[in-house]
């Protein structure tokens, strides 16, 4: 059996970035196996000499050389990480070289800028938006809407809290959710407290087998998990965003980050 | 006044890598006006095509050359792409030339590999942490914190949410988070309900000052958020958690991102 490919991420702040950035990459390798070990808090050359130390001793166990993901700002902690001699991905060296280039003078370079507090004031923001969410989730505060910017309609477990989570966290976005339920469908339009809204809401559905296997997982051999149940209720629910001209998005096979992504173009294109 | 500087982010798919690698890039020029725009779903060479001309189109109006920050994996797409003359970083096509020469075969391109349902199966695991962190919020679901992989504690307001949504979401950990209240300063050992999961605590703290003004923005002039019921509370947690030797993360001027980081690397340190 292969061994597993050693693969760091090494950081002078949380190692966000470079663990996003790796293993984006690393998943275009789909046969492979990796090991994952975060070193975050590169802030001094011991600390990178340490960390290219322990790169050179999972060389040696594995026998296969380590891809090493960087964001190391500071010029010396890169030369000592550099100097475990694997493959190392110097991100921030190969790109802010170009951007200085066109801006035409340097880097200022400060740790983790991006992922602390001092974050273009937009820190603050997404805990906000973070709060407003978890305050208008599954209906409650409907008082709130209007400071909403988006809301998401759909029946019980269609996706709703996870996705206004993520677009909060992810965009800093104020993402209010709503449950339609069987008494909603007595009257074919939106209930009262969605309708001064129409411009904000967006519609999750997806797939009634789905939905019958998410909602058995919570309580099995339920009316509410059963097929028919689900059938009806997503019908129902899809009639009445159609009628009202309410955007959709199948979340059947998409990922949280797939839904959001789409529902934030569809939130600028409308 | 300096006009911004256009900068894009261009994906097959989300955009979520480009975006938070571009952003990370760009903190490093504190000083310089950018302006953003996102163009995900590029999945064809129209597409691509399509997005030059929208950079084209911004580099004319602001008269800078724009960044853009591009995950394309296509290299039909990218060529597009790059017929818009600007700086185009490209994100895949450097790294994953160094991984191909160290790996020896040519990687298997699949949109969106990372951030879909297909991400190694991890998908399901992260949707399911956040699940179990909004059951356990709050001291809710304290039954189930048998199969937490965290537990944070503090008093109320020091952050406890928003970093096991957070931990949950980034790391697929399933992070429980009970209040520490004045009632339970009344004894000085742990709860009861926190004291089988010792090794699984972790302490949240912050200054009395700024505790007071994130209590004052809940409940302006109320004891709550007075800075000596502040100070009174944060000093009874602390002495409970040191004598208890629960690890301790100072959040007073640190993000969730930081906070996160540090709790994980604290997670395996213990």
């Amino acid at each position: 059996m292969t061994p597993a490919r050693p693969v760091f991420f090494v950081s002078d702040h949380t190692g966000i970035t470079a663990e996003i950035l790796g293993k984006s990459l690393l998943s275009q390798f789909p046969d492979e196996a990796f090991a994952y070990t975060s070193v975050p808090f590169v802030d001094s050359v011991e600390k990178a000499f340490f960390a290219a130390q322990q790169v050179k001793t999972a060389w040696k166990e594995s026998t296969l050389k380590p891809f090493v993901f960087s964001t190391l700002t500071d010029p010396g902690e890169r030369a000592a990480l550099a100097s475990s001699d694997a493959v190392v991905m110097d991100i921030y060296g190969h790109f802010l070289a170009m951007m200085v280039a066109e801006i035409g003078h340097p880097a200022i370079p400060l740790r983790g800028r991006f992922h602390s507090m001092q974050d273009s004031g937009s820190y603050g923001s997404r805990i906000d938006a973070v709060n407003f969410t978890l305050a208008a989730d599954d209906g409650l505060g409907v008082e709130k809407y209007q400071l909403a910017d988006l809301i998401l309609v759909g029946v019980s477990r269609s996706g709703k809290t996870p996705t206004s989570l993520y677009m909060a966290m992810q965009y800093g976005l104020r993402v209010a959710n709503y449950p339609l339920t069987p008494e909603n469908f007595e009257r074919p339009d939106l209930p009262d407290s969605l309708k001064p809204y129409l411009p904000k809401l967006r519609g999750l559905t997806l797939s009634p087998e789905r939905l019958s296997q998410i909602r058995a997982e919570r309580r099995p051999n339920s009316t509410y998990a059963a097929l028919e149940t689900c059938r009806q209720e997503l019908r129902a629910a899809e009639t009445m965003l159609h009628a009202t001209g309410v955007p959709i998005v199948d979340s059947t096979s998409r990922s949280v980050e797939e839904i959001a992504a789409m529902l934030r173009v569809k939130a600028r294109g409308n």
